[in-house]
């Protein structure tokens, strides 16, 4: 995919510079000085090309002389990121039913920060991987393995077979900061008004809720996921004695 | 203030329905199931009355013959909400340069659901209370005492006067999860660009980071305070032998 024009590829390299393979830049243009900022601090590779290339890459002519050659999200292989979570006795976070890209997008950054192995999202329920969630994942989306399934139940008795525990994050269960965790896991998150699945939920292991203040509040998806990711990957790390990045 | 039209107050109940004080309903419209059950179930106050009398509250006649009117955000007083900090022995949260309605929204979103005292803001830095940060706190701010102050650093130095222990959340401090917390007390939380202010750092009784497992990584500033308050209202509810609801 291209981004062209100098306020666009500025922007882009402001906002997701992981997305960004190369600059092809034209010889006749002159580059804003933020612009090459940018490039040098980001060590983006930039090419420099002919005007004509450039109008035959974007197909018009409103380039002004940039062009950012973006990289698509890819999503990974579900078996090699189980593989991965085996022998890393890791975490895989499972997303149920996060359709706003604003918490999709945040879910896949905390993932990222805190040291979650990957992300997987159902292929029919989740919101796409739009703009919007690259965006808000801060471009985490292109650090962390995302990959797809078909059937989020049928998925995670597949992945108790080998030996990986699920815990599902929802009311009514035991506290996090009480509960015992075995690894590998996958630890399973819901959007606030649907929660997880009941064929889900029945699949666990076991269930756990944040304490909270009353019954009528609730807390952002993104934000319940950030809590008990947190603490279960500091319960992890300090027992195994990781090293672990306070920041 | 008025929200009027069918839809539009359907959304609104929908959304905030904390906002919305009473209805008043022309005697002349037919009102949609769906907008009659939202009454129903939420116990708005519901009042009947002649068409015109709607026409001269709106001021026009694209009403529908429905016109809700909505509460406005008020602030708290400042002296009273440091007065309740100290009694309850609580947690205040404040924010520095908070700037976006997104993730200020849901920082008071969650110190409402995890029992947070209050909310303070700085009068020029924060987002101001537009729509957007009232829907992403899911009405939350009608729930929780928030208050403005002017600066922030004498603000803080303020509160250690009546012996309010002030923590800042920011790189390079001690782990959140090994920290040892007194009450009441204060959380100071910054944006992910910019972070806290070195002032405020200065101010400070110690500085909490979350381990994370990179530096190039960074958590949404509304998942760092909402792992930070979550742990630290655990902690002070596990200490105090306090009820906390799971869910």
């Amino acid at each position: 995919m291209y981004v062209y024009g100098k306020n666009q590829v500025v922007e882009l390299l402001k906002s997701t510079p992981q997305r960004v393979e190369k600059v092809f830049i034209s010889r006749k243009t002159h580059l804003p000085l933020e612009l090459l900022r940018l490039l040098e601090t980001l060590n983006t590779p930039v090419i420099h090309v002919d005007n004509e290339k450039i109008e035959r890459m974007v197909g018009n002519d409103r380039h002004q002389g940039v062009v950012a050659v973006v990289r698509e999200m890819e999503f990974s292989s579900l078996a090699e990121v189980v593989d991965k979570t085996v022998t890393k006795r890791g975490i895989l976070l499972v997303c149920d039913h996060i359709k706003d890209p604003q918490n999709l997008g945040n879910i896949i950054r905390s993932c990222d920060a805190l040291g979650a192995t990957g992300v997987v999202i159902p292929a029919m329920k989740a919101a796409g991987f739009t703009e919007a969630v690259i965006k808000a994942s801060a471009g985490a989306v292109f650090n962390i393995h995302i990959c797809v399934v078909e059937n989020l139940a049928s998925f995670l008795r597949e992945i108790k077979k080998r030996d990986i525990w699920v815990y599902v994050l929802e009311r009514g269960g035991k506290c996090i900061y009480d509960a015992v965790y075995n690894f590998p896991m996958a630890l399973v998150v819901g959007s606030e008004d649907e929660g997880v699945g009941e064929g889900i939920k029945k699949t666990s292991d076991e269930i756990v809720s944040i304490p909270m203040v009353g019954k009528i509040n609730s807390l952002n998806a993104a934000s319940s996921a950030a809590i008990a990711l947190s603490w279960i990957l500091y319960i992890k790390g300090a027992d195994n004695g990781e090293k672990v990045f306070h920041s």
